[in-house]
């Protein structure tokens, strides 16, 4: 049991602080027990200066480092947190959360920041500035190119984060707009501030983070969206009615502030037609939602509120859920029977009534009660205790549920006579997070997920092969994007990198290529380029951007293809056979085979005795673009164009743009070679 | 003379017929002469219906198309609208735009519509959805993977424009949402609405466009956004207390209805402090002020508004300043010794000066007098003529000008002292659609450049080697992105393919490999192969995704080694000298060569008899992940992974996916092929 004989008094941390607000804190009751947890105000703060505060010492600081050393922070946070995992479960107990809710909190929280890290330093280069798409040639001479690129905004972040995820919400959150080099501040919903302060607590006496990077506001936002400005970005997690009022704020439609919305979602899942019952489709099925209503107790932005299903399978459905509901033990979240613990608090509940009253309009109530409450153990009068309660809507293109989000367990069962009517049903939400599809049918497959993608943000597809490994309809996962059209918000969070630049503008820099590399940090055609000492001689710490060398000449006679083709086995006609090459639309003779051009390009260009070129990673973008005939001459003209140092590694990436040209000056291939150079030689 | 003797009366093109409204026409004036040239009205209708019909009609045939059809439509629409530009420029005239003024429009416009149309069949795949990212695994055993794919959106892009650029404002727009799948209705401003219904009007004689893909009010937007949905994407050019009034109407917040403001924005251009007077770049910035002055009378979002400069250079600029605009010579449009025409109308003249008065409260008129009007021809009290004026902020952090945009020939020159102070000014801005630096030097580039992105949508870098390819200051451009963050409205349009991504939904589908082929065409590892006849015996007619050959096994010699390092030339020391391979930090002893493993799984896969499979024009991606030592041998599996359909050729682009491995199953190469197959064989 959760005993507090003093609820601790929630604090703030703005301006380098941790402030108390100026009122008396208001109680936050245990979701079980009804016992208070903690007292929460943040009355009296001026925000102005907690933006001020992130513009000006968290920005800068956060800009001063690279990507890959922001990611690394975010790593060695995140191991650290998981040290500590067991102080966030106690208090996480308090939520009403079971253990397992508690799991896709904490430790998905902590997994999704460390996986943003970990994907920031493979999929971004180091740099404190991102390039965005390929250079743009604006003229035929090369004295005029563009480039676009992505600069971390100079504001700050603000999250408003809900009540049923304390952790995840802020590290989803926070994760992205730190790698793009932009400070955040945090509001959490009040209900369950406790946890969210509790982590930040943790994350600022790690002292990993520089001064003004996280913030948190543990009460009421208070003027804080009346003083942001075109560089700030807000994110808003919760009530469609909220979000509109938020949205709408005057300075930030004043200054057309970024404003990303994760609201109401009425998310379906269907029941493809093939998968009847005693099909592993159709227990999938029934297995989900059954996992969806009773995780966190169905408060779940992403849980399946209405399930679509052939019309001829409704019976087998009410069935299969009603064993199945019939084992989920609703009780105290701190009691290892319980399966399904309270709602976040009573006024909850009587939320989560009222809307069941609502649904209960054009479907009825098949399974449960919402009015009387069984539990295993716990308090029913002071713990925020409901059962399930499915529903079923007759006449499904009528239903309150396609309008009206019960937030708790409750789903909304809608027969469907044809995959048109399906989808249509499905898109009846108005746009939702999330929608899955149960079917083991490529058929099926293809047309109930085209036809709804437009309407979702994510769509997960279930069926046998993956019913081990599958991550589930509920959960958003880091590399993919999590937010949906219309009602849902409109937004766009997660999704790997995409969401870093969420916290970027992305600008076009056009100018003479030698002035474009300066800003941008890629060399490009027509920049200045050096000739002189082999550039593979040159270990990162005097290699420059620019660095050139063009190699002699070299023929390429028949004898070259034909013994090529013979010892590679690559013999096809177009190297072998004149006639038969002459035949195909593309050349007009024998040719040379695209990658003897390549590896005769290396035999040009490498130098061969030991020094800091270590090795040849890969091979980017390599196009043959005019074919090269018996006597044609090659030349290679290889450019130095990235340096990305790796953090705690002895080498950098660098990236070479290499041309090949024929004895008439035209390019024949064109690609980059990735090679690893010592940072330091000998 | 444009002596109009009936002015005609425009119509809308709205659900599949030219209308009219139900009120007497209001009548619009030839800027330079005030004769009446049109009458405008669209009250009356019910644009609920619009709306479904672009919805119901427009949206389906659109989708059903591929991307390149709908690129081919648009690259047919344009070369007939250069056919008939004559036209055009004849009603251009009556907007006050000199021949010089209409090319930016005209031309501009139609070359924007034939830029993205070209752009779209060279980046994008020929599809009906269009993949967005790799594919991310999200199993370890390849049961459960994701790709993020984007679909047209199924409602109506709205276009409501503003009256500066009555073709290029419409044709910028609708070509990437026409491209997306996503039908559009075109809402010009009134004042120059004629010109945009004369090119509506043509495109639509055409009968190249599906029914429904492309609607016109001509006149007010009466109910227009009070029918729109999560499906629709409205965008806006115009003034920021307009764009902020339709940005938060009530549909638009209700459905989170994707919303694009392009509005006002006090761009400015920075002189570096390298750039004395008698420099190139001194003159180059003087005259692009000039060009930005007197082009369409100033009349253009991007026009520049504050010349921000060193301190010791004001005086020699206003000099040359005074010199260059001495020679600009304003009238008549129609006149060929006209260099600027007049303002788009009497009232905005009237604008004009109001606005000039408010600048004037912090800064000093230097050059020009707003209420006195000398024109070489034309009618200075009907014709809204007015000459160009520079002014001077001597404490240039008050001045009025980087909050108050007179839209016109205006100027506000604002001496700076340090590199630092520049940057601060420019985003006094408080964010701008375009800013250009005028420097030669690397450092100055840097340091303004990049001080200044996060504000800008665009930054252009000027200096004497781009002097003659640069495309200018004030000129949006098909391939790099135009919009700006806060004043300037926060949206982003053009930047090539990213512009088609507005219009079009991001979802993640996830799922078993096999099931996400069915729904995104691409084959990615754990999905369904089929192996048995070589796939390069395959036509496109009879190839599938999917379709795989696992080759035998060949062993790489020490003797294969050496014999290609000294076929190629390539005698790198990792090859050749087991000592010094070992010294090196990723290799235990002598390694085979990258390109010698790409040349031998070539050999192993290729089929060489003549077949469809025409060509291996490139390669993408390739990545040596593990050495190759002598005596290890490697295997190929070669497997079917996109096949895209050129249109009007006789041949597809196919991606293959392919693997090499090692005798232990290790993965040391994998990269995609891409070759050109015949669609038919034989």
């Amino acid at each position: 049991m959760n005993i507090q004989t003093q609820p601790r008094l929630l604090q703030s941390y703005v301006c380098g602080q941790w402030r108390t607000g100026s009122r008396d804190g208001k109680p936050l009751l245990n979701a079980a027990t009804g016992e208070v947890v903690a007292l929460i105000d943040a009355s009296g703060f001026a925000h102005a200066e907690t933006l001020d505060y992130g513009r000006s010492k968290g920005g800068p600081a956060l800009r001063a480092l690279t990507t890959h050393q922001r990611a690394l922070m975010l790593k060695e946070i995140g191991l650290k947190l998981l040290d500590m995992k067991e102080d966030f479960y106690a208090e996480s107990l308090w939520t009403g959360a079971t253990r397992a809710d508690g799991w896709v909190d904490i430790e998905g929280g902590i997994g999704t920041l460390l996986t943003m890290a970990s994907k920031a330093r493979r999929e971004l280069p180091n740099v404190h500035v991102i390039p965005d798409g390929p250079v743009e040639k604006l003229s035929q001479d090369d004295s005029f190119s563009a480039q676009h690129i992505l600069s971390p905004m100079e504001g700050v972040a603000i999250h408003i984060n809900a009540f049923n995820f304390p952790v995840w919400g802020m590290l989803e959150k926070i994760a992205p707009n730190l790698i793009a080099g932009m400070p955040a501040i945090v509001k959490p919903a009040s209900q369950t501030a406790y946890l969210t302060e509790l982590m930040v607590r943790r994350i600022i006496d790690m002292d990993i983070l520089p001064e003004g990077a996280l913030q948190l506001v543990a009460g009421s936002a208070g003027d804080l969206l009346d003083h942001v400005t075109c560089q700030d970005v807000v994110t808003f997690t919760g009530s469609a009615e909220t979000g509109r009022r938020l949205r709408t704020s005057p300075a930030i439609i004043e200054n057309s502030v970024r404003f990303t919305m994760e609201a109401d979602s009425l998310n379906a899942s269907i029941l493809g037609s093939d998968a009847g019952p005693g099909s592993e489709e159709f227990d999938l099925f029934i297995r989900e939602i059954q996992r969806e209503m009773t995780s966190k107790a169905g408060q779940k932005c992403t849980a399946i509120r209405r399930a679509i299903l052939p019309a001829q399978h409704v019976d087998a459905a009410i069935a299969a859920l009603s064993e199945r509901l019939g084992k989920t033990v609703t009780g105290d979240p701190a009691d290892k029977q319980t399966r399904m613990g309270p709602l976040a608090s009573l006024d909850q509940r009587e939320e989560v009534r009222d809307r069941i009253a609502e649904l209960q309009r054009s479907a009825r109530i098949v399974l449960g009660d919402p009015d009387e409450v069984q539990v295993g153990s716990g308090d029913t009068k002071r713990g925020a205790f409901v059962n399930p309660v499915v529903m079923l809507a007759e006449d499904p293109a009528q239903a309150a549920a396609h309008d009206v989000e019960a937030f708790g367990p409750v789903v909304t069962l809608m027969p469907y006579e044809s995959n048109e009517q399906a989808v249509s049903l499905a898109r009846q939400g108005k746009g939702s997070l999330v929608a899955s599809v149960f079917t083991n049918s490529n058929e099926v497959a293809h047309d109930l997920v085209l036809g709804i993608a437009s309407y979702h943000g994510r769509v997960m597809i279930g069926n046998r092969k993956s019913a081990k490994s599958s991550t589930g309809h509920g959960s958003p996962l880091a590399p993919l994007i999590h937010g949906g059209p219309g009602r849902a918000g409109g937004g766009e969070e997660l999704g790997g990198m995409r969401a870093v630049k969420h916290y970027m503008q992305r600008s076009a820099i056009q100018g003479p290529p030698e002035l474009l590399t300066a800003v941008t940090g890629i060399w490009s055609d027509g920049a200045d380029a050096q000739q002189g000492q082999h550039p593979f001689r040159k270990p990162v710490s005097e290699l420059r951007l620019g660095d050139q060398i063009v190699t002699p000449a070299r023929e390429v006679t028949q004898e070259d293809v034909e013994h090529f083709a013979h010892f590679t086995g690559d013999t096809f006609y177009a190297h072998m056979d004149s006639e038969a090459a002459k035949a195909n639309p593309f050349f007009d003779d024998r040719v040379a085979h695209g990658y003897l051009i390549a590896s005769f390009a290396a035999g040009l260009f490498v130098d061969p005795d030991p020094g800091p070129v270590l090795a040849n990673y890969g091979v980017d973008n390599l196009r043959f673009l005019i074919p090269v005939y018996f006597g044609d001459t090659l030349q290679v003209r290889l450019t130095c164009k990235e340096i990305n140092p790796r953090e705690n590694a002895e080498h950098a990436e660098v990236r070479w743009d290499c041309r090949v040209t024929n004895q008439k000056d035209e390019v024949v291939a064109q690609y980059d070679v990735l090679t690893m150079v010592a940072k330091e030689w000998p």
